[in-house]
């Protein structure tokens, strides 16, 4: 036997002395040129020899198909091409670059022989385009099934250097991803074809670990009585990720087996119980994650039901209370490529500020608590059906019922507008009090005075809907308390704006665009926010509402692995301003609950 | 902030700027001597700065004590230093460098704080002596409650540049692996100290797959049936080592949690049982593995009762029936260190042969059958209290007994002893038959030749012991099948010896010592393996026995990564002749029947 090194792609094989270059160049996966049939006619198979360990030697142009493997020697070959199996049509495409980046390789193994008794993982491996393949033990386990099943055709699944599975016969047509937004609240998840780059379909679903609290506090106290606990919690977003890819899957005709990336966004508790991963100090300060970086994982280690061997990638998180999903919003707003200063505010529960502008990237978060979500109002409700999400006071009141249904109560963007109409009208002034003195309530019509009333508690409040009118037996009021609610929600979102434009060093004249994101962000009504306060003092038309930003960034960085690494480097030089410590919050957030502006 | 980078060990930290160079130095974990306290008297914290990106301009030296950092710097250190943290005792070893490629480190990890708001996994990385360390999601899971157990102090668990497990406290001087010798019969465990380098114990216990089939092949039939008969085997063989584990534990007071490596040899289905890899294609021609490879597998990935994020290294192996017991064995005796030709046989079932010299490295496997390990012999057992293991024709018949015992029957070596003395004295003739003509009986002594006699089947046999010397109520005879089964035994072996020395190009007499690996080698006794023709005919004090060498090298690869690293070398190195299938084999396998040397 002698050994043949063929250049330029550094392949290696031994063959038994006096065989051809062609034949040995065959042994090694490497193609030569030759139109002829070997008779040494076409010309076109020539390559460059010289023997293995003499470079000062002048290697010399031979015909492959004519010259004889005597000793060890160099072949050099004319033009740089190298194939993975020649018994393949050449016509069709071999190599998949997919989005994702997955690559798929359409192969034709050799058989094992006498003369080629290699294992099957290396006779498989000698045909990748690169040196090195780990060993993936999940994936040999059947390799051996898989190669002959259709008489050794296989397509290959890589992801970078690692084999990802390997499939019988050609599957190249296919391959699928999955994007994912771990809300508190609501999971969403897309598949993604990764092979036309587009979105198949979308689900959501109620993330099931509301059962042990509707916020993250509650959820972090759970996990912390115990591992059993965090397991727990992680075994339940996880079946729900699951349910949802199993209805994608039969919806668009995808097995979840083909399903070779998952890319998540969440908050930053959300991203810990996901992976299971204790989170207990994010609840208290300073409120240390674990960790922050991009977490790559097994998707088999974490029980989601895709390719067992497929990855799952959590996008990095910035701080303990900016997660990924802010990360999402970020890629899916091109932060990076933005001109001037811009303001994105992700509006919930806990809002996310991001402030850019003068090459820098600002966050805070800041904790609106539930009123924006209709949570602890008196008549609150969330965004559904039967809703009060918008309205209008003049002769009377007029209200937008969402699904045109009769009235329930009054979510947060009918909240904002009530009480956005309520200042207009002077019903309360704008430290939020209501104008019970007769001079104030006079000069209202008739139809709008005589819903202001003293409750029985004792307090102020205003009815929006009359009992007659709607499906809940009783008056729909929004009371004293409810604005006082909404005061410090708006408080939160406003001192948060002013303290990372201070951070910044702009003035909000500086700003040149205002991006809402989230779902409640489409709903809000910008004139109502921009009288409150709760936006800064900015043209309407430079605020525009962008939907669910987060799951959008999830999906680009699920199509491409560019955007993966843009993420990194968005979290990386994102700048963390902890509200709660810094110097000028009390003060401004005291400041900050008068309606009208404040920043 | 601005960025200062630290030469030569490349950290980089960002800091406010305006702090001086020493206290950058703090943040980044680099240590920089100063001894006045930062008044600038000593003068020890003298360093070299220059602009970050000025790599034209000239470094100045200037007082990390006093100098301020205003912009992105450079800063080259003037010794070559860097601890990991400096409120450490420098006097005490922090770093612990131990057999096996494990680290520890022994760290005080920052507390997180408003200022080093670092998530956890991040706070502990800064103090690793390396700049990227991959994210260990099972590591990071239970990080937080690891980090504050003792005041943050811990002991991370380092292999290359991944972390294992971060302990709380100091544990730097407790480390443990485990070196495993997964036999078809039997499977031995080690535990070793990885800080003293030595073995604390061994134990072995019977392979539990031995209930389906005794051999490999009816495991392989087995396995072949579904991948839950595969998963069977696995789990079994991994209790059995569990099994060992847990025994070696508690005899040497060592938690399985303390285990951070297990190094595995076996023959090479036990290698793919092993790992759960279907091995059918074992079975048939051309023998095909899945693999040849060193695998290195997660312990908990494959139920393995150590560190469940403990590394598994299993040894590659190197033919579809020469595996990773026969790589150890070579590191045990050292081939590649060896001079002149040198033998290596490793006699059982399977018997593997070893050729090295001329810089080669020659090895088959060859189908020795059970005789040698006394299975499908009429009177044979395992050498085991009461096997006849030694035996010597002289007036009579004396016989070495295993314990002492009245003997049950008759062991490998015992046979091979005994049949060495028929022929020596003439009861059978070099072709293996009984020699029953009277005249050449006559010649014996009376003690003997009554025992020479045909039996009920017409065959003839020679009786060992009588019934009422032993404890099976029956004679313990050797008869003319038994003789032809050693034959077999015997030709097997022999005929592998010859074709690899003749491939090698060398001729017996070029040997310089035979090595017999292996229990059996312990007992056989030489003189009489040399007479049979099992071994070449070389002088006597050629031959040595060195037991349990798999095992040994299996012990040597947990040790050292170097080893780990030859046993590739050598793996790869080697040339496997398959038997079956060479051109002389026919022709040998039939004239090596006849006792005396063929070789």
């Amino acid at each position: 036997m002698v050994k043949v090194t063929f250049l330029p792609m550094e392949k290696t094989v031994e063959v038994p002395e006096g065989i051809k270059i062609l034949d040995a160049a065959v042994l090694a996966g490497v193609e030569v040129e030759s139109t002829c049939g070997g008779r040494g006619t076409c010309g076109k198979c020539k390559v460059l020899k010289r023997p293995l360990d003499c470079p000062e030697k002048t290697p010399e142009a031979v015909l492959a198909c004519q010259e004889k493997i005597t000793e060890d020697t160099l072949i050099i070959l004319m033009e740089k091409r190298e194939v993975t199996d020649r018994k393949i049509n050449l016509n069709s495409a071999q190599e998949f670059r997919l989005k994702a980046g997955i690559k798929k390789l359409h192969l034709l193994v050799p058989r094992p022989s006498l003369h080629n008794p290699c294992p099957d993982w290396e006779r498989l491996g000698q045909l990748l385009p690169f040196k090195e393949i780990g060993f993936h033990r999940k994936v040999a386990a059947s390799l051996p099934q898989i190669l002959r099943q259709q008489k050794h055709e296989v397509t290959v699944v890589l992801h970078g250097n690692s084999i990802l599975a390997v499939e019988p016969g050609d599957t190249s047509s296919r391959a699928f991803g999955i994007a994912v937004d771990l809300g508190t609240t609501t999971v969403v998840a897309y598949l993604v074809d990764l092979i036309q780059g587009k979105v198949l379909a979308g689900r959501a679903t109620t993330n099931p670990q509301n059962i042990f609290g509707a916020d993250v506090i509650s959820r972090i106290a759970y996990a912390s009585q115990g591992p059993d606990r965090l397991e727990e919690l992680q075994k339940k977003i996880v079946a729900a990720l699951n349910w949802l890819i199993s209805q994608l899957c039969a919806e668009c005709f995808v097995s979840s087996e083909e399903i070779y990336q998952a890319v998540v966004v969440g908050n930053t508790t959300m991203a810990h119980l996901f992976l299971g991963i204790d989170p207990r100090y994010l609840a208290s300060f300073p409120f240390t994650p674990v960790f922050r970086q991009e977490v790559e994982v097994e998707a088999g280690e974490l029980g989601l039901a895709i390719l067992s061997t497929g990855k799952v990638i959590v996008l990095p998180n910035i701080a303990g209370y900016v997660g990924s999903d802010t990360v999402g919003v970020m890629l899916a707003v091109g932060v990076d490529n933005l001109e001037g200063v811009n303001l994105i505010v992700d509006i919930g529960t806990n809002g996310e500020i991001i402030l850019v502008g003068k090459g820098k990237l600002l966050t805070c978060s800041t904790a609106a608590g539930p009123a924006f979500e209709g949570g602890e109002i008196k008549c609150g409700m969330r965004a559904a059906a039967g809703a009060i999400e918008g309205v209008r006071i003049h002769e009377n009141v007029e209200l937008d019922i969402i699904g045109n249904e009769r009235p329930q109560g009054i979510c947060g963007s009918g909240l904002i507008d009530a009480v956005a109409e309520m200042v207009r009208t002077g019903i309360i002034d704008s430290s939020g009090s209501f104008q019970l003195k007769s001079d104030n309530l006079e000069k209202l019509p008739f139809g709008v005075k005589e819903r202001v009333r003293i409750n029985n508690e004792g307090g102020a409040e205003f009815v929006l809907v009359w009992a007659s009118d709607c499906s809940i037996g009783e008056d729909i009021v929004i009371t004293q308390k409810d604005i006082r609610k909404l005061q410090l929600a708006k408080g939160a979102i406003a001192v948060g704006i002013k303290i990372l434009l201070k951070e910044l060093g702009v003035k909000v004249k500086d700003i040149e665009r205002v991006f809402l994101a989230g779902a409640f962000g489409n709903y809000i009504k910008k004139e109502s926010a921009l009288m409150l306060g709760l936006l800064p003092p900015v043209e309407p038309e430079k605020i525009s509402a962008i939907g669910n930003a987060a799951g959008e960034g999830a999906k680009m960085a699920l199509l491409s692995p560019d955007e993966r690494f843009r993420a990194k480097v968005l979290a990386r030089k994102t700048r963390h301003v902890e509200l709660s410590v810094h110097k000028d919050f009390q003060e401004e957030f005291l400041k900050s609950f008068s309606f009208g502006n404040q920043i």
